[in-house]
């Protein structure tokens, strides 16, 4: 058991905290039994399971310790000075993970039906975590982030999908690969803006689509309004001219997803 | 100005991040030009305004400070390791205040048309904020926070809000004073639960409607079934069965608004 917490593999993990250490490794730190529970699920590629016998309770909790050792995953047993050093979130339950980030390219996604959500410089990992969770319930092909987006293994976008991250196919590009990318396969193109003409309930959404969304703080660049083929907006009442980004994609999904099981 | 972060003034208004601290006192602190911006716009009861000369750069945080002396709004100036002090956000702009957290009856509420949201137990003020932005833009008639809600006036609520906190009428009240004002009214009462039978899209939302949304833990409780009118299921598609939950409020806030303005 590991109980200084300066030894150096407990070093290595607290890094992965920090983005630039995650892109350099490709690796990613989570904990919480739920999230760990919906990895081994999802068939999340786990590197090494670490567990503090002291602070490991439940019957959840040992089981999952268990199956990891059938697996003959690397385990890292730790005091629980050492578990609380590596904890983000207070009242730690004992069970944290690193695993290994998957990305996908954008011709692994399945362009056969459904709804492509693409995010342009999304800043915020709980509202990114939220959006993937809103879309693996609309049963979306997957999730493309454009640009310098925040980092879909962040801890706060693992938590914030609830485990959805680990079934969502999630694709990382650049605006001028996307482009082309919508040219040759055909799709539709949908943007959102609140300076649009269109309402989003009047738009004719194809099977399969592309939703568009920009950033929290932007929009959508003059480059991507360009490249839609329809631009909706969603009616906002009183002073308001703008939603939350992970509502407004969840208002989006839901009327899309609405259209598409009415067909 | 005042140069200690022990002042007694300073250390009153630090302890007003507690919530038990807000609730003594029905007063709450808040920081940054947009929020404070917003607060002098529509309205709020700004107590104390709170600028550190040192910090506050922009044409548009001067004049707000500006317009306080105008408004013979008590000012505190305070140095900058005091401001920050204060501050609960990482580079803090030099603007905060202290104003008196509004509370409407039941019996305040306009109950002539549109949406009126009741939410039980919700536990994040993020969440919170976000709810109380969507009701805002979907013109809704009051936010009802029923039993042992979050504060609607927490630093994390006013900022989800985006300044629509200080627009929307906060209702504060208990179950059973919630159903007997749902009775004498008349209203019909709409809840959620992804254990209903029946798809949120196919509802006959009346005008007015009042929509209640569960805990994030724990959803409706059985006496909050029995006496709604009608429980909508969102549908949700592979391994998801629920959303976050400002975003499940966002999608049914949306349907009804939709349904009223196609009327």
């Amino acid at each position: 058991m590991i109980t200084s917490p300066s030894n150096s593999r407990v070093k290595e993990i607290r890094k992965l905290r920090e983005r630039k250490e995650q892109k350099r490794t490709g690796l990613f730190y989570m904990e919480g039994l739920r999230i760990i529970g919906e990895a081994f699920d999802k068939g999340a590629e786990l590197e090494t399971l670490i567990v503090c016998p002291e602070l490991l309770k439940t019957e959840f909790g040992l089981e999952l310790w268990k199956q990891a050792q059938q697996q003959r995953l690397d385990i890292l047993e730790v005091s629980r000075p050492v578990f609380e050093s590596l904890a983000v979130k207070e009242n730690p339950q004992g069970l944290a993970a690193v695993a290994k980030a998957r990305y996908y390219a954008l011709d692994d996604l399945d362009i056969s039906h459904g709804i492509i959500v693409a995010l342009t410089e999304i800043a915020d990992p709980g509202n990114l975590g939220t959006i993937i969770r809103t879309a693996d319930a609309t049963d979306c092909g997957g999730v493309i982030l454009i640009g310098d987006c925040t980092g879909p293994y962040d801890i706060g976008s693992i938590r914030g999908s609830m485990g959805a991250i680990f079934s969502t196919k999630i694709v990382r590009t650049s605006l001028p690969e996307f482009l082309e990318w919508k040219r040759r396969t055909g799709l539709q193109l949908v943007g959102t803006s609140d300076k649009a003409a269109t309402d989003y309930a009047d738009i004719a959404y194809a099977d399969p689509v592309i939703l568009l969304m920009g950033s929290e703080r932007a929009g959508m660049s003059a480059e991507e309004f360009e490249a839609c083929d329809e631009i909706a907006a969603i009616p906002m009442m009183r002073s308001s001219d703008s939603l939350n980004l992970a509502v407004a994609t969840g208002v989006m999904l839901y009327q899309i997803f609405n259209c598409h099981r009415r067909k």
